[in-house]
């Protein structure tokens, strides 16, 4: 079922993005690819949870697995006298860390009540770490089953255009988006993917390139704002994109600029996707109204971080003027009128109450 | 009239973009600001025009300027014996540094037409340096003409949205899109500028940013990933961007991603308006289908050129994998169906063929 093979210095060897072994949580450090691969480790939850918020893993399926890990650690970390008021407190603070991504709170719900269904302490640490296991196999298995779904969408030559990263860094596994890519190209289909930078924190210049370079997958890095030229003159014939939340009428949160690619897919007769798991719905969304929208550092605006083969190392370069600031909302809201369909792990629905009420 | 004033140190002094001097053409450095501030000295004709296509001078106006005294330049270079040949050649020279600019081809055919007029070749010369000198008093007469037009577009306490850089560092002085701006600013009234940066080279965030912080108006440096969701929220309430070219239907070719706001602006009922001098108008255009577009070198997406304070210079980090490979057109056009209006520097017009024929 392991996906990511990465090679490096050419020994191949498989991944998964998050992982739990004894009390340790290990990542992907995300903000080292494409130009370094490194795996860290976090051994207490407040390690893992300061991970999650300072991205060192993101991605709606990777955050929510990381959070359920890290509560897993906290059961694990937790005292036998005031067992519960650690672990309910660790949910709190896991949950501080990135307000938009629905599968952080599905993930830590669910490893909560699988603590609180067991009476003693042990027992409940168990079944922590055993649901934060199963949260994240079945995100695998989730990326698997949108690749099916998903691969009829992706015919022979054609061109597909995302923005930011949900390939399998975004997940545990095989991604949510990009996952009809690597479903399409092993069935022999010949695939191109316009990747958009996605600024500020260019995800998919650093991330989604560096996974289709992994995978042998044909494409071209664009800046935003390229996206729409192409899009015009015909070269553009499918947008997938993963999501953060989805909205029982359909409204998707998903990385800042996604609302613009819906747009302007919608204006030039492109069919619009998204791709998400179910645990990426929230019924108590009624609409993309009611999806809080981080708001991240001026500094990822202003500066940017890249690797200086010079100096061997990453290095933060500042941009804007001394005297500027930068406003950085990192997602939007992408009505649902502008969505075609989403590609979901149980089949693809439409973007409407009634088609996504079926789902529950 | 000169309008561009720079503080260093304390101490402010009054520029423009680019100028003539003697045999020399000296220019602001541009890919130095903000985080620098020098004027560079070209002393003949080849070297301005591989300042123009290295882009030391960039935008439609400033470009023109550049390219009219370049030629100007090459007239006092050229020996008396085929003194002709040696300007035509160099008008080539110069028209091939940028493709899309239709200033450059406006002013090098009208310093050329100055130089044909003129039997003797002395006399040339001077027609040359004098007719390049006119073209770019026109050009900073033109950016406070479109200021005067469009100052009622801004309203006290409007919140304007501007893509690329259409300032006074794109004109010799004041400014296309801005420069309505700047009036709005003069008249007292309070305006606020949302500045999208413009990836892939940032002119936006480090030109545009800088104008305004020099002549204190608010502003907030955005990813162009989120003006989609700042004009979705309401916040937006008109957007202004220069020109490159216009053709005759009233499309528009300006920076890559001008396209993508004028769609959202239109989806959102925001007033979008492109503002341009006369001579940015191009009537052997069409259609925007007849504007060739520049495809440049794909380092500047796959890459940042920055700012390190840690080592006090310009440091150019990599940002995609080593693998990938990156698509870079410079420009898009806007259909005309998006164009509230035009402000020129002889009032505002519609994006209509019956309008703009009117120009002329």
């Amino acid at each position: 079922m392991v996906f990511i093979r990465v090679t490096i210095s050419g020994v191949s060897k498989d991944y998964r993005t998050v992982w739990m072994k004894g009390n340790s949580v290990f990542m992907i450090n995300q903000p080292m690819i494409p130009h370094k691969f490194e795996v860290v480790e976090f051994e207490c939850y407040r390690d893992t949870a300061r991970a999650i918020s300072e991205m060192v893993v993101r991605g709606a399926g990777a955050i929510g697995a990381a959070g359920g890990y890290a509560l897993a650690q906290a059961a694990l970390e937790a005292p036998d006298d005031g067992f519960l008021e650690f672990v309910r407190e660790a949910e709190q603070v896991i949950n501080g860390t990135r307000p938009t991504a629905q599968d952080l709170f599905y993930a830590t719900h669910r490893v909560m009540e699988s603590v609180c269904e067991v009476e003693d302490v042990n027992g409940a640490r168990k079944a922590a770490v055993d649901e934060a296991q199963r949260i994240a196999d079945e995100n695998v298995h989730a990326g698997e089953m949108i690749g099916k779904y998903g691969v009829d969408l992706i015919r022979d030559k054609m061109r597909v255009l995302t923005h930011c990263n949900a390939g399998w860094l975004a997940f545990v596994d095989w991604g949510s988006a990009i996952a009809p890519v690597y479903a399409a190209k092993r069935c022999g289909r010949n695939v191109f993917v316009y990747v958009d930078e996605t600024r500020p924190r260019c995800q998919g210049a650093r991330l989604t390139a560096w996974e289709l370079c992994n995978e042998g997958v044909n494409h071209a890095v664009i800046a935003d704002n390229a996206s729409g030229y192409y899009m015009r003159k015909g070269n553009v014939d499918i947008v997938i994109v993963g999501a953060d939340r989805v909205a029982c009428n359909g409204d998707v949160a998903n990385k800042v600029g996604t609302y613009e690619k819906a747009v302007l897919a919608h204006e030039n007769g492109i069919p619009f996707y998204v791709a998400a798991p179910v645990s990426t719905f929230d019924l108590s969304c009624r609409s993309g109204d009611d999806i809080p929208i981080e708001e991240r550092c001026e500094d990822e605006v202003l500066s940017m971080f890249g690797w200086s083969s010079e100096l061997s190392r990453m290095v933060n370069v500042r941009v804007a003027p001394e005297g500027s600031h930068a406003l950085n909302p990192a997602f939007d809201v992408t009505p649902a009128k502008y969505i075609k369909g989403i590609i979901t792990d149980a089949g693809i629905v439409k973007a409407d109450k009634k088609a996504i009420g079926k789902l529950f």
